[in-house]
This record gives C-alpha cells, sequence and structure tokens, in this order.
C-alpha cells in the first residue's frame, strides 16, 4: 500500500508541473512546485518512485512474491501504463478521441495503477489464479468508474469540494466522458461498471466485502 | 547493466530540462526536450525508471539476488543517492562548498550510481563479502575520479570534444573540485584516487583486470 502511494504522489507532484497541468491547487493546498520550486518538486517525484521500489523489498514474503510484486507495480507504473496513459493524454489535448480511444488511455493513465494496487494485495496473500482473475476484472470496472465519476464531478462540483481547480479540463478542451457520451450516458456507463465490480467479486465469496463497499464508494463520491 | 543505463538515461533527460540545467546539447545532438517538448521529455523519463527495476526482475537467478539488486539499485537512484545529490548541488548554485561537501554531494549525485553499477555485477556473480568490500571502495574511488576529471575538463575541454556545453558550471558560479582546490590539488587528488582505485583491487587477484582497466580510462579520458 505504501508502494502504491508513493508512485501515486510521485506522479499527482509531476502532473501539476507547470509543463503538464499547471496547477496551484492540490488536495485544498499549493501544489509542490509552487511551494518548492520547479526543480525541486521534480526531483521529489524522482526520489519517490525508486523509495516505492525499495520499499517493496522489506516486505515479509518469499523473494518471488516480491519479484512478481515489483514486476507489476513497474509495468503498472510505465510506458505502458500511467506514464504512457498521461502521454496520450497530453496528446489528445483539442482532439476528437472516440469513445474506445477514451478508454484506452484511462485504462492505462488511472486503471493500470488502481489495477495493480487491487492484484498486488492478490499476490502478497498468495491468492490462486481464479482469485486474481476475478481482482482483475474488478479493478478494471472500477477504475473505468473512478474516471467517469471524475468527469461527471468537474462539471458538477466547485473548486472548494473537489480541493483542486474545477471545470479544468473543459476549459483546456481536453476529452472527457462527458464530453463524448454525454451526461446521461456518462451516468449509465457508471451503473453498468459499479454492476460489474460487484459481480466480478462473487468467485471470491463473503470475504470480498470490504472491497465490494470500496466499488460503491467510488460510485457514490462527490469529491 | 541495462538496468542502470536506464537510470543514467532518465537522469540525463530530466537533468537536461529548463527546470534544471536547461542544456539543449546532449552528446552532441538536440537534448531530449528540445526535439520532443518538456512535456513528453519529463513522461519519458518517468516511464525510464519503473522500466529498469521492471528489467532486474527478468535476470535467471535466484528471487533473493534479485531483491538484492532492486534494493541496491533504488537506494543509489533515489533521496539518499543520485537525486539527493542533484537537489544539494541545485541548492548550492552560488554557495562556497567545502571539499567535505563537495565530496558528499558527488558521492550521492554521481558516485551512488556508479558504486551500484560496480556492486550489481558482484551481487548477480554471487560474490561473498570481502569481493563486495573491494568493489566497494573500487567503485567509491573511481566515481570520484571521474568527477574531478568531468571538472578539470569542463575547464581545459572545448565543446566540441565534450558534446556538451563547456564552461557551464564556472559560468553559473556552480561549485567544482577546480574551483575549490585548484587545478594542481584537483589532478593531485586525482592520482591519489587512481592509486585507491588499483589498491582495492587487490584481493580480487586477476580476475580484476578488467576492473583496473576501466579506472585508468576514467582518469586518462579526454572528454
Amino acid at each position: 500500500a505504501a508502494a502504491v502511494e508513493l508512485i501515486h504522489a510521485y506522479s499527482l507532484v509531476h502532473d501539476d508541473l507547470p509543463c503538464m497541468d499547471d496547477d496551484e491547487l492540490r488536495r485544498g493546498r499549493p501544489t509542490a512546485h509552487v511551494k518548492f520550486g520547479v526543480a525541486n518538486a521534480m526531483l521529489a517525484g524522482d526520489a519517490l518512485q525508486p523509495l516505492a521500489f525499495e520499499l517493496l523489498g522489506l516486505m515479509p514474503i518469499a523473494p518471488a512474491l516480491i519479484v512478481q510484486a515489483t514486476q507489476l507495480l513497474a509495468r503498472s507504473a510505465g510506458s505502458l501504463g500511467m506514464v504512457g496513459g498521461q502521454a496520450i493524454d497530453c496528446a489528445s489535448v483539442g482532439l476528437a478521441l472516440s469513445g474506445e480511444e477514451l478508454k484506452l488511455m484511462h485504462s492505462m493513465k488511472t486503471g493500470a495503477m488502481l489495477e495493480a494496487s487491487v492484484l498486488l494485495g492478490g499476490i502478497v496473500a498468495g491468492a490462486g489464479s481464479a482469485v486474481r482473475q476475478g481482482l482483475e476484472a474488478y479493478a478494471a470496472a472500477i477504475g473505468l468508474a473512478f474516471q467517469v465519476v471524475d468527469d461527471i464531478l468537474a462539471v458538477t462540483a466547485d473548486t472548494a469540494t473537489l480541493g483542486k481547480t474545477a471545470g479544468k479540463d473543459a476549459a483546456e478542451n481536453k476529452p472527457t466522458y462527458v464530453s463524448i457520451m454525454g451526461m446521461d450516458g456518462s451516468r449509465d456507463l457508471l451503473q453498468s461498471l459499479h454492476a460489474q465490480a460487484h459481480a466480478a467479486l462473487l468467485p471470491l465469496g463473503p470475504s470480498a466485502a470490504h472491497l465490494a463497499s470500496i466499488a460503491d464508494y467510488i460510485v457514490g463520491r462527490d469529491r
């Protein structure tokens, strides 16, 4: 969990930089580069990332499982995952993406790390292949759902509630689910993903109750 | 070796960015941000880093050794190694660093990764503690020697020979070995480090001949 949080934190610090989203607010507070300067913010992100991989090595589990966890986190954070999705996002500003292209971008940009955070738990717990497949399907559904909610909230919520600047994507002509499918289509997709997440957890039985409640939280959140 | 090169490549791409050294030339060619834009250059660096850790997991050696290698590379690249040294370097522009402070900065900024590149070979080869200690002392000596040569060449070589902009550190008032110890003091230190590197390899016997020749190369290089 700490390793995932370190990757997530570095990605937020870099994402807020002037060369990316140029944001001045994050979680209601000044962004790292506003407070410490652009060079220090970039270096902080650069140092948070290897710390994530160092932490994985400290887990008191079999070395073979640590290697599996490291491979998963590295792939999810890299060019075929989070950073690759971010690069597609940057290259898409002002372009008319299709629904499929938008889905691919989000599955890499935010879905890969969310999926990793779920599957890492399975790896550490020594889960078998049936449980891992259920976790994968669950994670893919809540990953997309998270982004759909993000896009809806960017239109409906205000800056104080979000803790970051509202309406920014629309102002910069970034494609979103709402701009492509409309508000009604986005809400329908969200309900469908919610149902998929619950269905994917059925093979796990009652032990998946907490994961189910996370899916409910993601769909119901207002910030 | 590929994992070390990936970390090194990402560090160069980020180091050349406008918020850091703002360099337009690297190895005689346009830097990544000049050719592909600042956002893409930052993302390329961000994606090269996890690829290094992913590659380590593909080595056909015992998982416990992979974990050791991952820990070493992560520590060497992070806040207590390369990135931490870079941050100290950035914070030192225009300040009068002592010789000891300069040595600490370089041991982190460039020495840690150079040491890792030597020790990783020892880990992969299953070296015992005596050989690992010899490798550590050797790596520390050639790491510092590399930086002393860099500082000497920044004064004596021209841009065409270096493949990067010559005289830049002096123009920006960055502390260097030459600015602190003078040219003669720097050359004396270099000879002392060269001797230390050879002495550290004695316990390794004739199998260390190639490492000895690398020390000779670093001390004798003119670019």
